[in-house]
């Protein structure tokens, strides 16, 4: 399980595109998702979330987008994760720690608790948080077709968001990355595929180990 | 603020709309309402949570239903209370205690933890638990044109929100009535009529005390 992670603009959701490419590529079961929206009912809930009437009530929020995390769990992760695929998702908990903790300012603890029964105690094993500027992110953003309600957030929520990324990758330690997003995309994903690389060849040579 | 409770086939919509009418004949200011599908948005998740597809994972559903009611709260409830109405819901928190906690067997320590939340504090002033016998209701509701998916869950379930119904009006005490839904309608108004005229009276003496 490996999450991108980041704002707006950070250049995530292509790396994480390029990344389930190479891995096909090379032949590894390769399942891709994204929060919110990995699911059909999430997708309504999604709409609802990003949508372009007015934001629903904080708390509302935060509730909607655990409900898509546990659809996304049962219906993708569960099921792919059990069939030995490598699930890629474009975003994942770290998000509610940014735009809702931090962004929103709600109690970080519900908020984890909420997360963590959301999808019943499982942990990527890899998280990679492209951290940018606020104001690069949302020029890219503005530059682009996609926009949704958190993109159109001012610069001092994306602020309070990148804050929760980095405070949320330096509590998980080890196994989280954190990447430039203002390097080219080429060089930043030369660390995406280094990291993955090691984590699969760990990942390979623990099999090996129970097999022996 | 009072709020109505029960299984389905236990009268409690019947009992909310009378006492509804018969406070605004009386000249009250009322606001009425329901958990799920109190605002706008409410509506579509209400659709989604009661709707004829395969019920979805239980902690989606629970979490859409504390986003429904952290909807309501900020649309209805914190509104209509701040004007000086009485807000009359057909159900509120206790459902979830007794259709996810205990009905769904989820985490009861994490539900109440949200359902405080969604309504940022707020307690109702009086709750009425209308309590009958699983078979009974489902009866009542098969002789119905309106029976939604928790209605068609089996009297093992039923059996297990009738048991989450008591334990939370147990729970909360002094100001919940257990109402027996197996009598007849007009007996039990009688009751909710008394309680809430009683409740009214030592509201408009709270009143009366801070003025003099």
């Amino acid at each position: 399980m490996i999450v991108f992670e980041g704002i707006g603009g950070s250049g995530k959701s292509t790396l994480a595109k390029r990344l389930g490419d190479r891995l096909e590529t090379a032949a590894w079961p390769v399942r891709t998702t994204r929060e919110p929206g990995g699911t059909e009912l999430g997708s309504a809930i999604r709409a609802i979330l990003l949508g372009k009437g007015q934001a629903p009530d904080p708390w509302a929020e935060a509730f909607l987008f655990e409900a898509d995390r546990a659809l996304t769990y049962a219906e993708v992760l569960k099921p792919s994760l059990e069939a030995g695929a490598i699930v890629i998702s474009d975003r994942g908990p770290f998000g509610t720690v940014a735009y809702q903790a931090y962004g929103r300012a709600l109690d970080l603890s519900l908020i984890d608790a909420m997360s963590e029964t959301a999808w019943r105690g499982l942990k990527a094993d890899l998280v990679f948080v492209v951290d940018v500027e606020p104001r690069v992110g949302l020029a890219r953003k503005r530059g682009s077709q996609e926009h949704d309600r958190f993109d159109k957030e001012d610069l001092d929520f994306q602020s309070r968001a990148r804050e929760g990324y980095l405070f949320a990758a330096t509590r998980r330690g080890a196994d989280t990355v954190i990447l430039d997003g203002s390097v080219p995309s080429d060089e930043a994903f030369d660390q995406v595929w280094e990291a993955t690389v090691a984590h699969l060849e760990a990942r390979l040579a623990a099999v090996r180990g129970e097999q022996a």
